[in-house]
């Protein structure tokens, strides 16, 4: 399976194509949609996101709204794409570059002094491609039972306190919230501290849970260090611009406990076959699912672009300079929700398919019940 | 640039190939064997550590100690590999997986009945080969000023309080330490907890802390979101047996700041070039190294073998049975030092070749200072 | 460097991108459209070929013609798309497979009843994604001298004598050909030949013969074999439909020939470098480039659609049919000369990246001149 | 499924880690010495070939001779590796670069005087870890009833007449044979050619065909270009030192013919379902098995080292020179089968894994009997 993503942030359009996808999988825009809308709303989002409403096209792959198990190619057009065209446009150039973005160290890579040409590219404007392949890749894998959800559990220091208990309730817990949140008081607050910090011109990150329920044993490959699952979902999620901190179950707590305390014992029923009553390893032992829900959770930075700019320099005539301040949104905790659910659907559909053949959903449905057949009885 | 593994905990020889390895790069077994002796010591290790003394070889790919531009290929052999052979061994199956291995989601994948089959190439014992691997990516990258080192933060709930300055500092300090400490008061309570803990037949884990020298700005590539350095990185650590969090500079703890007091203002000085005088973001903006030192830490779930053994279930007869006790480590932080290196040496490598071309050392070399100048005088 | 292609023959378009394309290349649309124009073109199509005229669109990567770094996005929208769309289209069912095609073995791969949903995607029409691709990789090839240029070198049994010196005689004599012939009494022959054919409602393949001029000795590599100048062309011309035979300079000539008589002698003059004063190899000694021009072989096999239908069977009744004459196309050689330069340039574009690192052009070239000095002088 | 080899013509060992193995697949040494020994011998060959006797070690991946999941590594040591170590090694530097070699090209692009740096990896030796590779993938292809088989079409200008109906009785016809011929009369004339040659310090190549019998048709995948299984077929065979052509059953001699005369129409009976009664197409059509035989053509250049020598270039003084004359094999045609079906069989393997999983024997066998009955049935 390999996907790659094109487009820069006022260009045309972003577009994404899926090879290895699997015949016989029924696949909406509609729903593609909806994941497209979420990644662009919330508290703490400027006015370029309100008047956006991001469209996917599935412009090959389909007949008929049943994949045909060639290449999907998704087209996301961009709204405001009308400064930057292929006939010469007539930005300004920008030489000032802002901390915490890829201006400065792409625009020393590529020796460009245009910053403009970095972060077109660089912009989290990308990840509208990346949504659009989840939310495919998460429609193959609802055909499996297995669904995704997410939700904010900080924004600077303020925490919401609930654990939730599967995917479901997350969904419809965060359906109505306006920053992807399961708990209305922390919300409530977050959003007061979201306010205060628009008014001082500054910038907010938080921290994200990502739930994954329906997962089948045995998913990923403890067998060369690049395949386990563990692996992959981390370099997913820490490619979203802004993720810095990545970690699975218990994460950094993990190393503050003992053996005995934080291991979950293992035991069988015949109706439930092998399972744990406690998951602190997030789901996931050795690198492979182990049928409990997978648990991860991101660390977001502040955004990188303040109202009240940040001290930089003037790459052409290298005397000190404010970080120009393009953008007003003071925090995007909203938006990684539906981001980090995107990159963990495209991680577990990759190591799915690699345990069950790639051909056609039928081909796959009848190995993944056979499987599931035989863990369970386990003979 | 392609890495890949082979062999068993209880086989012959741990082996592995490197492909796309430069011509013209000075190796030494020495080297790496002074990092698998690393791996193998420090508190908390059992007596198997403390007999084996892992001796590499470079078995293709060398000539007169410089690479040839070919696969380089490392063979390191299993000190206590007469009980696993080619011919039929006398092993008895092993039907009770231990809880926090990939003992039964392995079994279940393979569909297993005799856990040795899963738990031996899932060993902790595979990454010997990574340390091999990573040693000879970071003899390459010291001849451009890269280099790498690790130490112990914490061990349990006991914390390090030093704050190192640069590799040079941790290497030095942490060189005569029994847990890869650069604060020789943590490290006392440390091994206290470690004798303690051994005492009481139960485990800890730690959190190690990650620092690259040297890296020059612009590498890894935000053009594509799996080329992005920090997604290397994640990839590669989380990777690693018993890792369970990954975080890049001030990681988690920047989800808890605001952006004006977190974000690392750029300056400019004709002797350094573009710089920062803090480094919040870890050396990496947009997946691209800043030219600062590149910091990481990792957090290390407690040892999951116990000699007090958690409950499990026999695979065979399904009733409740006890995990079986191999083996008699309490801690061990100390490994993971070299190994995250080793890890982090591997993707850096792979990055710093994108760049500068791949072919011998000469070139790059060329390539590189070339490019050095250019970002330092940015005309 | 990555290539992925979408598209299905009667869908809304075809669609490529090109991940890790470098920075700073001026790209030509109307470039691209000529080489679309000369794969529509020659005797011996049929109809729809006439009324089609490709468009390729550049709708990512690219700013005021030049290349950001970021991946290249490419689309053709196909013109008779109207029976295709997403919404539920009323096609017939196609249930007889045509011999020679993907059909059969698609449709038993696939299990599926309605040919349609294999041949759309099986359909040759996919190589015009292809030729898009491989233009942009010929106007990045042209910053170093690298020409692409193929001819046709017989069809049926009408063979042409000719042989040219170089590409730009090629480019010159098959500047108004019909065929793609550099050989005007041949050609009148293998166009009575293909008229003749039409009329008994048959058709023909042929052999192309394809030049690329410029490639300086040392590009591909032998380390693995994976890596190989050959393999990589072997591969990207085999992978076009209805080829079924590649071969580099002599070919399987070279199996009559002994190694006196057949070898390239190597000769060095100051002016020159190392050269050779014959080009059996074709141009590749041991996977890699030798300076001199690259010179293959493919052959192509007859259309596999008649208007005379073959003895086929249909999949649902399992009773003998006719296999079904959807289009009208004698002889396509004449497109197969576009489309093998495509497919060359892309093999030859990745080892060139290889080995001069992928950033910028500016970078590219720098390291390129260096190195093209000092295999010249050789000290 | 990812190989990579390693190992140099005078080192100690030529070494392969093949990953993405399955679970539970026999594996027998002997087998594979089998083929290393096939490799070896055969009329046409000088001292070295003599007296080697090439003995593979799976050193990894396997247990009681069963595959583990875990990667297969397998080393074959060489036999005069005296003269090369890790040690200073005080061979001569070699100047003069051989014609058909990689001799001058490597030397050119790794810009490295003494040519054996060069020679050591590109020596044509590096094909025994290919064979071991290759007679693995056999090994479990043979589970499927897969099987591979080659014979010497030609030598110079003498060629068998014989066609041979299956694998099996190529297989038993070139037992005995000393050119892996299945024309007794022919390889007597064969073999004068080549004591003929030998006496006037010439060398010769030739054709070897190549059959794979029993693969279902539905192999390789023609969605996207680079997964075809010709294309991959003929990327692994054109990557064999000295072989300049490849074709799939008519192949070059396609081109000659009209479609109504070549392509093989379709039967379906209730005993066999699908089939041909011709098998033009080689058993590929559209980059897909068709449940036929595949035939491959492999054309092999002469010798490249003469003991009559070429003209070559003095590298360092620029002086003409005489090659040097290290070997006296004159021909090699009867190594290039085993090592053919060695290749083909690691493509075949590839696109075998891609259709049915990888993960075990078993889980594989099920999926590959339930899509043989139903493309059988086709209902």
């Amino acid at each position: 399976m390999r996907i790659l993503t094109a487009g820069e942030s006022h260009g045309a359009c972003n577009i994404a194509i899926i090879e290895g996808f699997p015949k016989g999988v029924r696949l909406e825009e509609s729903i593609i949609n909806k994941d497209l809308l979420r990644r662009m709303h919330g508290a703490g989002r400027g006015k370029r996101m309100a008047l956006e409403q991001d469209q996917a096209k599935i412009i090959a792959g389909l007949r008929n709204k049943f994949s045909l198990g060639s290449p999907i190619a998704l087209l996301i057009a961009n709204k405001d794409n009308q400064i930057f065209s292929q006939k010469k446009d007539l930005l300004k150039s920008l030489n000032v570059p802002r901390p915490a973005h890829a201006d400065l160290s792409g625009s020393l890579k590529y020796q460009e002094k245009d910053i403009r040409n970095i972060l077109e590219r660089a912009s989290a404007r990308e990840t509208v491609a990346r949504v659009a392949c989840g939310s495919v890749c998460k429609q193959f894998l609802s055909n499996f039972g297995i669904s995704f959800a997410s939700f904010t559990v900080s924004v600077g220091q303020v925490y919401s306190g609930c654990k939730p208990k599967n995917t479901a309730e997350i969904l419809s817990k965060t359906k109505k919230s306006k920053l992807n949140c399961i708990d209305p008081l922390a919300e409530e607050k977050m959003i007061d501290l979201i306010n205060e910090c628009a008014d001082s011109h500054d910038t907010l990150g938080g921290i994200v849970e990502l739930w994954i329920d329906g997962l089948v044993a045995g998913i990923g490959n403890m067998m060369h260090f690049d395949r386990r699952l563990d692996a992959k979902l981390a370099s997913g999620l820490m490619s979203i611009p802004a993720v810095k901190g990545v970690e699975v179950g218990l994460g950094f707590d993990y190393a503050k406990q003992r053996g005995s305390k934080s291991h979950d014992a293992i035991y069988y029923s015949s109706s439930k076959g092998f399972y744990r009553k406690t998951n602190n390893s997030g789901g996931i032992e050795g690198g492979l699912s182990t049928g409990e829900p997978v648990v991860l959770r991101l660390a977001m930075k502040p955004i990188a672009t303040l109202t009240k700019p940040l001290e930089s320099v003037n790459m052409v005539t290298k005397r000190k300079a404010k970080a120009p301040s393009v953008r007003s949104d003071t925090c995007a905790i909203a938006a990684l929700g539906p981001i980090s659910e995107s990159m963990a659907a495209i991680s577990v559909f990759d190591s799915f398919l690699e345990k069950f053949g790639s051909d056609s959903l039928k081909e796959i449905q009848r190995s993944y019940l056979q499987y599931k057949r035989n863990i369970h009885r386990f003979k």
